[in-house]
């Protein structure tokens, strides 16, 4: 099947101006612009763990597989290159349409992001579908974002709402890398992460990372519809879905109070930035209600076993 | 146990002055020496394809996964910067000690050959063992190796011998990444390619490239031992193994003739540099036995299905 299918992929892709040698060769060859350094992420998605064959579309099982890389470009604030794309693809869904269909769902959204695919590997076997992207981007030498930034006082934003990403927004979510790039150009960002594990939990990382703690203001997070319809029969509250569902793939930000508060003058972001509490000095997560109560908050987000 | 896991492999790691963030973050961060490009190869390798997780030991599965990726770079004069690697480990290994195993296996070669592994995913699921890599390495702008440069009169030249690599070579051959640098510094190559499905397939893609033909002086064909040693029981021919067998992972270059001579004579490598055949304007594979007849070759290595 391989070779058909290269020569396939290979009609489908828009050339970009940084791709200097594409698929067909023992490796692709990306032009970087000077004075920047190259950032790289991987994510791995297994069918009946990030998606379902048998529920989800391929083209949207191949477009998700890309967008949860873009979101990590996202968060540190980097311009996206080319990916790369390997597939283990089941016998029988290799006699079918399925490859062709999901590399479809993948460069859809790489020419969207010029992010052009450059390479992989098929292989078939008895196993389940694994859909495995390398994503590149890049970023001015040392203006990448990290998690270990935030200092105490630092406001924390996140772009959009939260919550019930399972309804529909885990597959079809933007990956917030033009309001990244917006906002690296715009001020100064201390800490930065894409939320892909629940709020709750990914704050917590950002917290370990940063050595400080935070105080999470919980009347202010912005919450979806689709998790306060989930909350009807879920048996969660709507608060709980905001903190502690995965996927989201929003943006969490530690800035300076000044920043925090031009930002939200200004917003600058179509999807919206919320302020959702504070960085401090005690290494704890904790919540504060709507009466000024302060008390600990559980890391809870969603964690693949 | 991704956590943990991440946690164990990031004490492991030496640290390499390319990276600028390793694990950890969101994505990791490499520097790009100037005037550089960026050459990207991605290969999956499966249980049951690729390796045998009842047959081979996790270190091997390991090394091998990152130096079939080498040997991609190899083929294109890249020097290594840096690898990701994603695993699809099945749940009744994840309780073993075969991820670490795995990961130390990949881990000592990314050391021998300054590719340190700077990010990657880890699911755990029902399925197969999945060992999906992505490398990254770089090349002085335009300087890379292609498949499709090969030019009527040039001569073949392989390093090492061929055949037999399922006897063991498959597992423990050394990516000939200082080999091709070496060559890249000191004269002009035309085409490069490595041998992964075999001197008889892999050079009919190298003249599909270059829109060229080839006669493969057979006699001349290094031939391993092991080929030797398969051929008394396969019902093959010793020729027939160096031909078609797949993974050598040798270079296949074409270079012109004052070329070739020089490092003949020379043999600057020493893994051994010989030549096996000449570019034909005829758009044919042929190949040239001890008596001079001249018939067909067929294209017929190993591809996975």
């Amino acid at each position: 099947m391989e070779l058909e299918f290269v020569r396939w992929l290979t009609e489908q892709l828009a050339t970009q101006p940084q791709v200097a040698l594409g698929i067909g060769d023992d490796a692709a060859v990306v032009e970087v612009p000077e004075s920047r350094q190259i950032v790289v992420a991987a994510d791995m998605l297994t069918d009946g763990v990030h998606f379902e064959v048998c529920k989800h579309s391929p083209e949207q099982i191949g477009r998700k597989s890309l967008a949860v890389n873009l979101s990590d470009l996202a968060a540190m604030a980097a311009t996206p290159l080319a990916c790369v794309v390997s597939l283990n693809v089941p016998r029988e869904q290799a006699k079918t349409t399925l490859p062709q269909q999901l590399m479809r769902g993948i460069a859809e959204l790489a020419t969207e992001f010029s992010c052009p695919i450059v390479g992989g590997d098929t292989n078939v076997t008895a196993g389940p579908l694994v859909v495995s992207v390398t994503v590149l981007g890049c970023v001015a030498t040392d203006k990448f974002w990290t998690r270990s930034g935030a200092q105490v006082g630092d406001r924390l934003l996140v772009t959009g709402s939260l919550g019930g990403s399972i309804s529909g927004h885990h597959l079809d979510f933007t990956p917030r890398v033009s309001e990244a790039l917006a906002l690296a150009a715009k001020v100064d960002i201390h800490a930065a992460m894409d939320i892909s594990d629940g709020l709750s939990l990914d704050l917590s990382r950002m917290l370990e990372a940063s050595g400080v703690g935070a105080i999470v203001d919980t009347p202010r997070v912005p919450i979806t519809s689709a998790a306060r319809d989930l909350a009807k029969t879920s048996g969660k509250t709507t608060l709980e879905h905001a903190l502690n569902d995965g996927e989201d793939f929003e943006l969490l930000l530690a800035v300076s109070p000044p920043v925090a508060e031009q930002l939200l003058q200004e917003q600058p972001l179509s999807c919206g930035l919320t302020d959702v509490g504070e960085i401090t000095a005690e290494r704890q997560l904790r919540q504060r209600d709507s009466e000024g109560k302060i008390r600990p908050l559980e890391a809870r987000g969603f964690e693949h076993k």
